[in-house]
């Protein structure tokens, strides 16, 4: 870890001097595990100058006191929590990171994009085009529509030139990230039926949040595993946004989230039917080559997707802690379907970490800046 | 627990006197998670004589010994471990339950029952009718290919009729029983279509069995979730037999097992398409009723069967260490699909408490006694 | 499970009859995780008709509807939580478990006691003789007083006798069970002496109660060992009561107990020093003889003390679901200590269970009854 | 991660030039999880050139293909393990890690030295000064006694000055490091009595290894708490050298391991007499403050002794994935009695980290060099 802080308690003017290559950063609700793990990040970053971090209930203790598995950085321990305070962010940081519940975070992005600051929204206030799916999935109206339009879909491997010198970015949530990142170039190359596809996710209980709820204490999630939020769980919005998208035409999935006992990691199993029919086991080893020559062509050299070879499948334990997705693929020459099965860690390229990779692009690093 | 044991330190004649209405009871193989259990639950059973158990890592050794958990109950400590001997077994059991890898059950069912011992094999050996789909699902030729007519498939719900004084009963495979019971109802009224079945399951490691190999390690398997067996897992065989007898045609199903980390469990999530077109809410409302009376007409006050009302969802942990399947069903009105969750102990309903119900059908006991 | 339910649904005058020699029993505060298991316990006690359970938080539901693991008790779906009302339930009840946070208890005791109910209180508000040493632990006057020098402690390995008969039972705390029952018979011999005692305990998460607590989330339990309370936690009062009475002189001692991800279960390791000088291999096995000869006297025919023979070490796996506590001892030829270890499920034998056994002796049932 | 790779698909020689700041290091028995995280650090330190890993089980895979979670990082794709070969191993690198079984270490290290290598052992096979010690602690004859002499213990705070330019370092063990960081300043000051001391230790079960028992599988580790090799655990011997040396006098303690189910983690408890008697709350905190004031002295600005402050308390959840251990105490004023608290993650401070430690110790490297 080699980031920098500008500390509360001060540091002195040379070293200032040296931070000049830097791009001075914001966390805005820092007390969650997304925003926990952005500390960790930034404060690793070596073109991040950590300048503030907020939290209502953690105001005035040092980063360190919160997160004491991060006091062997030097800046954890001088930079303190704050309370948020639009104002003085906008004279402190040059990029903010929001990491607030939806409907919070639109409420710091509007004031905070008017002060010239640009914005990494980790919610999901950003990430729908449309006010009116927006109110269907969220039960409430839209905070700020006018934003909606010019606000970017974090999905780096799919938005990245568009968001070079974005001013607002919607960090993708951890589910859509699992599902999109294997489905896109498959409907983009019209290789599946937009119809008929399922994807069935598991999560970790850090996906939940932070949040003191009987339903995620230790007891009741270990040996423990269930499905929720069926049928329609709220990610299905822009899931279904950004499928739709690169199919160039309406698409409506079946998605099941359920809840399993690991702290970390979302493992998605994708149900695909081919566009053209297979049957047999040569065409399924045919089309099997196929898809992996789309997945290729999809993802040239990209740092952070990582296509399976061989009897390899994607395992979360191989993830976690990391940026990267693991994508696996199967044709069944008994059903003639697709299978894609995708494991994230849902607190990094699920969340944190891909933001981080959207501000690299935004700021013009390499992408991998602080993330391998 | 009530059970009784004839342990090898002798018990009084009296004793012995008082034991006339239960039935003398072996286990081949009682080493392994579903032989323990089997061991736990017959030992409380209060129409069952334990007269041997069978291992030869533990030959020699008393039950309370291997498994000091059971130490509480007497027969555990007077019951010892034996060398595996089919002339012994058949003199002191009426009943024998092989608990054995597959193609080895077969070696002690045909010698078993040709000396008169009623026989529950929780193997794979005698659950498929055809001697072809064996080979094909397990690699070799079947060892006994005679018995394969004459056995019964011991699924209770399904089968319970012809479990009455059946000779030898093949103990349904654990994800078999997670995905036939919510399904077989279905087919037989055929509310859903035979074709497009996806079963997503998922498995505790016990699962895998009591065997020292580094992929079940806790480490290797702790903060993990993985699929295995794409797309062709073992269990295929005997769910595609059962499912087709139930829908009166072929039923080719896709099914996707992963590996989660609890100790026990199976929770499967099946994907279905109505046989009736369905679209919008009231349909969707519709149907779910539909599917409601189907289940409550195939288990009827059955005591194992547990249909979940209102917002309730399967929860792995509401059923382990019981002989309960959880099933609950959502109708998805923006995709028209039936999506039903089911939850069982993969070593109670799954194996072992599921054979056990066997043999309380078979010796005419209420099909509950030592299982509640 | 064969216990018996009068649910608000309403049984028959004929069926009441049968359950003549049944006690009525009722449970205040069966929400948490020790009145969720006495509920458990009590639905199955062949001896007990469980009358009423309250639960402002859940009145109005059935207890099928709360737990959903004890739906297939018939008398889980008719019973249901009501709201605590004293005078009801000194007309529903004969014996009342009090599963109540401390200094709650007292309020609901005092008045069941004056309405002639036997009250089995598991907090902890009867456990000390002393209300000043109430005082110091639990920093607030005790608020009955005058019930402390009538009330027993039930530790029903030590205090049987006195149990008979009891209008008010202090059921002990878990970590207090799992160090005294291994601690009492050695100072009643002065096998060990009274100063330098250590006791080490770990104890899994539902010893936290369920409550809606950052601290105790999956996320932050999960890989993480940790002590807490330390050097003086609230058990200690009653722990040094309970082992000066059984020395006949004050003992004082170290106790650290450690947060552990299960769910439960106590695992303590006890460090003593021998009265009389051990060294070298021979006095080490003298003494561990005499240690043997101590507890088989002190427990003999016990059937919830399981004393290790051979290799064998206390297992919290072995004890987890069941009212044993398991008991080990070592005498190191290096240091002449003595080591003690035991191992309870903190829910059953640390609380629910052990209360159940006090039930089973204040009525007179055989002590096992609805334990086994 | 920015270390580099010399891999069998051969680099060029341009980049060969940019490496000549790098030493080029090699790993033997790198298939365990010691091994692993060994690959993991070296793969990201930016002074060493990865040349060399064999492991007899993987020989001819890359490391990637061995461990997917290293395949971000290209030397992981590129570099083969190779079967152990001492003649080439000292063509390839400087400097050899062995992460091998006791007994197997040294006939890797013997001709590693002769042939110039400077060794840095995993193993026990060179932490004990005396061969008869090993002897009684190892039961077969030291394999190099001549060797033992010149071998340094790599417990780099302690013994910092003595490991430059050292040709052979004995990395320690994991339960030692968790003991002697706190135990050997107050030992060197005299601050508590050399007799009494008790250690009581939870490890994770990677501490175990990547070995195929059953001792270890998910479902025998899961959800259970036990101590094992009771009284004499093997790490005594070191420990008690180490803890004699500080002292200078013979110290004996009590050490007693816990397997507990995390992956990794070792949290210790330790109890000491103070050499002074303490009694009472002002007496308690005097000597508290005269502890800490100990520590502080011997731990100044150490990079990876983190000392709480307050009311934190070690969770090994905070030094996970960290060089770091924590250390914490209390001074009970009812008993007298110091009690010290540790974490350490036993891979990384237990083991692997800490042999990078004493790496760039020997290099002259900073010592937080791909350690932060």
């Amino acid at each position: 870890m080699n980031g920098s802080v500008h500390g509360t308690d001060e540091t002195s003017p040379s070293s200032a001097g040296g931070m000049s290559a830097r791009v001075r950063v914001g966390i805005v609700g820092a007390s969650g595990y997304s925003g926990e793990e952005l500390v960790r990040l930034l404060l690793g970053h070596p073109r991040v100058e950590l300048t503030a971090v907020t939290s209502r209930q953690y105001a005035g203790r040092t980063v360190a006191q919160v997160f004491p598995k991060f006091a062997s950085h030097s800046g954890a321990r001088t930079l303190r929590f704050s309370e948020p305070n639009v104002d003085l962010l906008a004279t402190q940081a040059q990029v903010v990171f929001l990491a607030l519940p939806h409907g919070v975070a639109a409420e710091f992005a509007v004031p905070l994009l008017q002060r010239g600051c640009q914005v990494i929204d980790l919610s999901a206030d950003f990430r729908l085009r449309s006010p009116d799916v927006y109110r269907e999935f969220y039960a409430h109206d839209h905070p700020a529509p006018d934003l909606l339009a010019g606000a970017v879909y974090g999905l780096v491997e799919v938005y990245r030139d568009t968001l070079r010198g974005a001013a607002l970015v919607a960090s993708p949530g951890c589910y859509p990230t699992s599902i999109l990142l294997p489905s896109i170039p498959l409907l983009r190359q019209q290789l599946v039926k937009t119809s008929g596809v399922i994807a069935n996710s598991l999560s970790g209980v850090s996906g939940a949040g932070r949040k003191a709820e009987i339903d995620y204490l230790f007891v009741e999630c270990n040996e423990s595993m269930r499905p929720y939020a069926v049928p329609k769980h709220r990610h299905l919005s822009e899931i279904e946004q950004e499928l739709s998208a690169a199919a160039g035409a309406p698409v409506v999935i079946q998605f099941t989230p359920h809840l399993i006992p690991v702290s970390r990691g979302i493992l998605t199993t994708l149900y695909f039917t081919p566009s053209q029919h297979v049957q047999g086991a040569d065409q399924a080893a045919a089309f099997a080559d196929t898809v992996a020559a789309c997945y290729q062509a999809a993802y040239p050299d990209q740092p952070f997707v990582r296509l399976l070879q061989g009897n390899a499948l994607p395992d979360t334990k191989n993830v976690v802690g990391t940026n990267v997705v693991e994508i696996a693929w199967r044709v069944d020459p008994r059903t003639g379907r697709l299978i894609v099965m995708s494991a994230v860690d849902n607190v990094v390229k699920g969340a944190s970490g891909q933001a981080v990779q959207c501000f690299n692009v935004l700021s013009g690093f390499d992408e991998t800046t602080g993330l391998l």
